[in-house]
């Protein structure tokens, strides 16, 4: 990236020499990015954020098709991004059907085919759910949403580059991602919109991003990302296979150790390092300050929604009772991760849940009705 | 901003040490800038571009204040994410003004309070012309905004960080800003809203920005943007004199040595490097190519629609007609421009256009019809 920070500084839109140069470190990264995904590279829209990329699919594909139908279909375990993008649009007349979970937060395909009206113009559902990890039958969804004839967008911010990922295999028209989700640069997302799909820009102004995206391109970023991706081709299947079987561990070596502890999410149709857990009695936060304090960095619920201390609603659409929920930790292991990492977690972890269960009046009510 | 794409890599949001320390960088950055342009730290909101910030203004000040009416003025020169901006609301059933500029590119304040109706919920007119550079007297039209209780934008993308800019001095509500105007990275942009104002998020999802911009911070890019601003405190205004001094003595060259020029906006109302010009019977295009090849950047129109190779909609709107619109350029002197610079430029860019007049049509038949 810091060439394009300095030497290379110039403006993609740029006619010059300094722009041109610009202009091909984006397209580089643009075809890096569409092969890695099974696109095309004039598939592929950069944006600021997977946040905004799941903004510009719902928003923008509801604005071109509004002539066509007015509703939506998607899933109560969304991120907020695609969550408050259906919420706003639900204020502007539109009906939207948010189909439920199963205990693991798992989307049947069925409850999405009945939830298809004749007005129906997107379905939306997140490919891995952040918070728990689960992956959806995307695959089943897709195939309902070619016969019914509707677009079908999928949030995989916490997927792409974590798992292996392919628009034509999962057969989506949209897909939203993240470059600071796979050890790429913050500051750059991207939406694949297939080819002929119609969407209205979110951000209007100048030509950039054929049209489809305004604003001076965060070229430096862009290239981050393209290199996260270069990366990612060779140090995500092995990292996805230690991470699965260190998470093995953390989750066996926690049940083992740990009374009245929930953990989240499906057994095998899940993200590789994500382990979300529920420990009774206590509250997430006061667990994440704790391990803070052991080097251990920790959330409870999504880290975008960290400030807004409501029982999550994906564990609550999962139907975890709220005092459970308010017990969440989500742990992300990734490439660095180690095995003395999770020796030194089933070390400390223990203590700290004992520690904050005895200050727990909660815990104390429950004891003594159990007579312990 | 090197630290904040290494070792303090952590997501602001996150409660643990590393996302604390990135949370403290996004302060700090804050801080800086909200005293740069005489605001509150809690009156800025981070964006990817001035574009975005753009976008954020409009559409979410319409979609906040559109039960108490439903019209919008603003000029015929703003930059193409206001204008394209407005155009979206038009078609959702808002109605815009565009009010007209004289042939310097100036907004006449009595225009903008002609078009004030009880149903305008906002007033949007552009700082500094990226085009032609010329200053608009939004000190005069903030009052206007303020005696008929109307909201007041002011797209400064040009001018923060070139000139002094203060968001009480001109008396506005909401201020678009972007750090790679003035020497910071590309992906950040800033948008300036008085206490007060009541506007919808434009991106939806988590509650970062106080929840008013969803999306995971660009820390680095917001920590240069500090940096910018910090470096502009002592830079800007010795830059901006010599700019305007280097500017002149090449508007005087350029007058002296080529026929048929014209210089675009205000002689004195203008930001110091912005040097706009119409040379007749070629084409801007074709200028910027052989000027490249000299190792001068320059543009034909507003970079962000340099692909567009439309007449610009700034010098249409200032009585340029298409013919000599289609001639123009744009120079933007900065911080290392010397007065070596400018006399390379004067000795090469003569010959430049003798020699693509030479190959023009248009300009053959002009001089027949002289007789020269």
């Amino acid at each position: 990236m810091l060439p394009f920070f300095g030497e290379t500084f110039g403006n993609p839109s740029s006619v010059h020499d300094f722009g041109q140069e610009a202009r091909a470190g984006v397209d580089a990264a643009r075809k890096r990015l569409a092969d890695f995904i099974g696109a095309r590279p004039d598939e592929i829209v950069f944006t600021s954020t997977g946040t905004e990329a799941d903004n510009f699919a719902i928003k923008g594909l509801a604005a071109a098709a509004q002539k066509k139908g007015n509703h939506i279909v998607t899933s109560s375990i969304e991120h907020h991004a695609v969550l408050h993008s259906c919420k706003k649009l639900e204020k502007q007349g539109f009906q939207v059907t948010y189909v439920p979970v199963d205990g693991y937060g798992m989307v049947n395909p069925n409850d999405v085919a009945k939830a298809v009206l004749p007005s129906t113009v997107l379905i939306s559902v997140i490919h891995a759910s952040n918070e728990v990890g689960t992956i959806q039958p995307i695959e089943e969804i897709s195939k309902i949403a070619r016969e019914k004839g509707v677009f079908f967008h999928t949030d995989a911010v916490a997927s792409v580059g974590t798992i292996p990922v392919n628009v034509n295999k999962l057969g989506v028209d949209l897909l939203s991602l993240a470059g600071h989700q796979f050890y790429g640069p913050k500051g750059v997302g991207a939406l694949y919109i297939r080819h002929g799909v119609r969407i209205a820009p979110f951000i209007d102004g100048g030509i950039q991003e054929d049209g489809k995206r305004a604003g001076t391109e965060n070229v430096p970023a862009i290239v981050g990302l393209g290199k996260a991706v270069e990366i990612a081709e060779h140090e995500m299947e092995p990292a996805a296979e230690r991470c699965w079987k260190l998470r093995a561990t953390m989750e066996a070596g926690i049940k083992e150790r740990i009374q009245y502890v929930r953990v989240n999410g499906h057994p095998d149709k899940r993200l590789p390092g994500h382990l979300s857990i529920c420990a009774q009695y206590i509250e997430g936060e006061s667990m994440v300050l704790f391990l803070n304090m052991e080097g251990i960095a920790a959330s409870s619920g999504s880290t975008c929604s960290s400030k807004a201390l409501k029982a999550s609603h994906v564990l609550t659409a999962m139907g975890v009772p709220p005092d459970v929920a308010q017990g969440s930790l989500l742990f992300t292991l990734g490439r660095e991760n180690t095995a003395e990492d999770v020796e030194h977690f089933l070390r400390v972890f223990p203590p700290i849940v004992e520690r904050l269960r005895e200050m727990s009046p909660l815990y104390g009510d429950m004891k003594k009705k159990k007579g312990q």
